[in-house]
């Protein structure tokens, strides 16, 4: 394979107009959403260097035909244009009008033939009668097109030309990447994919909260690096896996950003593990506003299945909002920019953002003075007249002295006092700074 | 002891009419409903003869006085005759009528004695006023005749002539016994109790199910060995046991068959274990129609208190509708024939071969492309048109795979995935078929 | 330090009337109600004398500035006299009504000021307008008034006259304690705080409940020692543990007792090891009834806070009925004899002599005949005509013989089964004395 950043021009990275905006993220969403995708192809290597606008991307181009595990990397495919025209010559069906009315990886074909024939190679969807669905043949030598259920009912028992202007020929598949260098080689993977055409929430949301959050983290002193992929589902991250084999001990957590802009409540579902630090620090995050929710590992879903097949067994989640599926929206013409919420978008990122706090600040510590309570007011870190209740401040001091034995993180004595992360971390500052905790090199066994 | 098919005839074993038909146990139970069957006697012999009918049954003969653990198989019983009659010389309780109306194992004795005196001797249920009560002497040298409450109160102030032509002298202890050879030397062990008198549902019920669920699996090929024993309670189980110590660790499998036949709900009852394999098969049984519960293992019931003794503690269950003594029929003569319902016969039979089932074809098997997902679509194990969701059968693929790490057996993937049985087999199979799975030698610890 | 029992005259020591009787607890309280007690001074001792009028209390004296764990003993304190007078001359604010007037540990100052410069150094509470709040300031230099909202209110714009005669000077730190000898060295911990002034709920109920407890205990037999500890919180408990270090190990169990005599419901708190065997007997005992309550252990709270410290960690709970804090009277004037219910320090009293009762029976035995069941009428243990249902104590038979395998308590075998602490401790001893339970030497791991 190629790594090519030469695809694009050299360029200074231009930042979201604020990299926390809800807006901003929907106006690269915007930008992003006219370009028909698909596993391979043009749409991609475009998408691409629309977010190489902000992020200074490292573009993959690896070869048809390469073996990876059990698959292989299949042909490029690209298309100019596609409809049905009925004996009158008019466009029925238009590409033109939505990249969605052709099945993606559709063998082209030119050809003339009756409603009947023509029918075997249409899909609709009769419980959304004005919406086209979204389909697939990827490893099939076939064609298709995709129309609302009224369009297809208007269909007259003509015969119609029909016409799909692709190519399918050896290629490449191409990826993004994104490594951002922190103080430690230990990374947290952020994956999103890259693969669907004009759909929004799936997943031009999930592109633009990884590319907000990977502004954003770009301008922190870091602990973990971090690593974003913008890469084809399924097929890309197997393809990512393949070639990243010999890196992959170094990933300590990571989670998929997919459907992160609709208008229902968070949404994490566990890694295979299902304990993991990601899980917990996720489960902490959207516990803490009681208005998010977990959902155990299942292996039907995002890039997550081949991050936690059992091979490769990682610990990485996946965050959305409304699952895949159980919005009617899902893979049709109406999952477009209107149904994405600026502020699902903005309250996605700031999740993301919580749970990275939480990996970044997380450790063990050991209590110096663990024989009964020290005397706090010594260390200036006691304030008041006694006798009246303890603020969350000053529990926090107490619980984190009295769990500090080795066995319980931040984020476990966080999680058990039910307090919120900020208090926590500030009270173990204060603790660190009075010497009172010391890190603790390994949690304890 | 003596091992005994002599006693039968040879015979050919007629199978029931059809083997799960609910008529057909019924009928069953209604032959071998007005025999009074005691721990031992003539009672025992004579419903061993009529189940032998339908199975090839060996039958054991125990001899009084043997040692058999802590107890003593006890002197022989049998009874001819019994009632209570008054000055004029009529039978105001009759053993004719029905065979509840003598203790079981009462002495014989004849006598006249008056009312004050006599009642010492007599049983009621003032609740169920027209209900004869069921009871027992097993180990005590005493008589006593059960009647309902009704009965008792038109007793007169009379003198009244009591006998009982019982005989309580040595002799044997019977219990049936039918092996069905399997594959493997390993074993599940079906029991029932065949001690109690002309009472339907305790335990006329779990006699035939045990007798239909043979006869359909003698039509089988089998993984494991089957051993259904029909034994009297308590001192019967005791006494195989005991006679059996050396084959003990061959039993993998077990569950008692009692109260099978009413119209309640169906439950099981936990091993002493607790999470055994048959515990977990039958909760997954139960559990996927949702109508069916389990109850933790508790040392009061049938013969897997036995079973299930601290030094023997077998992975034996007990499964059964309404649980002894939940209901008011229970030992009274109102849990006759009109009790039991045979949909109640048909669905417990249906449930305990659906849990057989799941023992005979659980396994843990070991993913042999377990890094990412394989590509399903080479192994014709995916069809269709992609961006739709996935059905049963696919979701069953996918967990198969995810899960087959040598951890999780069948059915552990199925109780965790909500899958039903047979769609975790079918794709078991198909992914064994494609050599994408393979068997695990053991469960890997 | 100074071992001084001799600070008070030899003496036997009078039971309360009736040791369990709540209006004698309350008696009690009602003698030391009016005493002015801080965590030093000669109202502990003065506390203390009152105790050992029905308890052989041993007391110690530690003097001041002796350095423990992380702290120092601390200067001692004593109040004579306080006030606050207007310029007619009149005390506003008078000590000699509420000993709670007066911040504990306020430094002797005697000046005149203005009300602003006053106001300083008043501490009252708006949302509980009559009530006088109870405040401190143990290791502040400085001084205090508390008052109630509406003598604020009435405060003019005068100049006033401040006095405290307190004194704060070396001296010492004393505490109570009662050891009662049991068979085993092993010792249950007691612990109540007697360092609040007139504060009924907390904590006079705590030493009243405490020394009735003694009182009943010292007429028993005993297997565990018991050690009794009165001494003024946090820096009692903590003195008591930097000079007991040695001694920890032979803790095997204990709790705090404190606010005991409110009309709430009874309310455990866990050791910090959550599942200890002090955590399981509160458990039962509470869930016994339905109306107690769990806790988890949290760092804050009484002087469980010192024993489960993590670098000693001790198996103590906290007895309670309305955690501190969740009523309004807490640490208010409000919190005074009347707040105080006879029957809830009755109802407490008999809580910990059950829980008490439990640790002092709790064994693990094992089943001499544990294949299959023993034949129970052997033993007398089985009688009544069968085919009936079994009652509490024959089922407690059958659990203890099935569950007494080395692994498993009698109260883990209560709280299994359900059953009451009485019906298992009978059924255990009659199963002993038929041999068919012996003592486990040790949990059988």
């Amino acid at each position: 394979m190629r790594t090519s950043p030469a695809i694009f021009a050299p360029h200074d990275p231009v930042a979201l107009p604020d990299g926390r905006d809800g807006a901003a993220m929907h106006g690269l969403m915007a930008d992003l959403y006219p370009i028909c995708r698909s596993i391979t192809g043009d749409g991609v290597r475009e998408t691409l260097r629309g977010i190489s606008r902000h992020l200074p991307l490292t573009v993959t181009e690896v070869p048809s035909g390469l073996p990876v595990f059990d698959w292989t990397v299949p042909l490029e495919w690209n298309i100019r244009d596609a409809y049905i025209k009925n004996r009158a010559g008019e466009r029925v069906v238009d590409f033109r009008k939505s990249n969605l009315h052709v099945v993606s990886y559709s063998t082209p074909i030119r050809c003339r033939i009756g409603l009947a024939e023509l029918k075997k190679h249409l899909h609709w969807d009769e419980a959304n009668p004005d919406w086209i669905p979204y389909r697939t043949a990827y490893y099939r030598q076939t064609w298709g097109f995709c129309l609302s259920y009224n369009q297809m009912l208007a269909l007259t028992d003509d015969e119609y030309e029909v016409c799909i202007k692709s190519t399918l020929r050896p290629g490449h598949l191409t990826y993004g990447e994104l490594f951002l260098k922190g103080r430690s080689d230990d990374e947290v993977l952020i994956s999103c994919h890259v693969c669907h055409p004009s759909l929004a929430n799936d997943n031009l949301s999930g592109i633009a909260v990884a590319t907000a959050l990977a502004q954003h983290l770009d301008r922190l002193d870091l602990r973990y690096s971090y690593r974003f992929l913008f890469i084809p589902g399924t097929i890309g991250s197997i393809t990512w896996i393949a070639l990243n084999q010999d890196r992959l001990s170094r990933i300590k957590h990571g989670f998929v950003l997919t459907c992160v802009g609709d208008g229902g409540p968070p949404t994490y579902k566990e890694s295979r593990r299902g304990d993991a630090e990601i899980d917990r620090a996720w489960k902490f995050v959207l516990g803490a506003t009681g208005d998010g929710a977990t959902r155990p590992f299942s292996p039907y879903g995002y890039d997550e299945r081949q991050f936690c097949s059992p091979g490769i067994n990682l610990p990485v989640g996946c965050f959305m909002r409304t699952p895949h599926g159980e919005f009617p929206q899902y893979h049709t013409s109406a999952d477009d920019l209107d149904f994405v919420d600026p502020r699902a978008l903005e309250d996605s990122l700031t999740r993301a953002i919580d749970v990275i706090d939480v990996l970044e600040n997380n450790a063990y510590y050991l209590n110096q003075k663990s024989c009964c309570e020290p005397k706090l007011g010594k260390y200036d870190l006691y304030n008041g007249i006694g006798g009246g209740s303890a603020g969350a401040y000053q529990m926090a001091l107490l619980w984190l002295l009295n769990m500090s034995d080795g066995h319980n993180s931040l984020l476990d004595i966080a999680a058990r006092a039910g307090l919120d992360w900020g208090t926590i971390k500030r009270a173990a500052e204060a603790l660190c700074k009075a010497e009172l905790l010391v890190p603790a090199r390994l949690p304890v066994a």
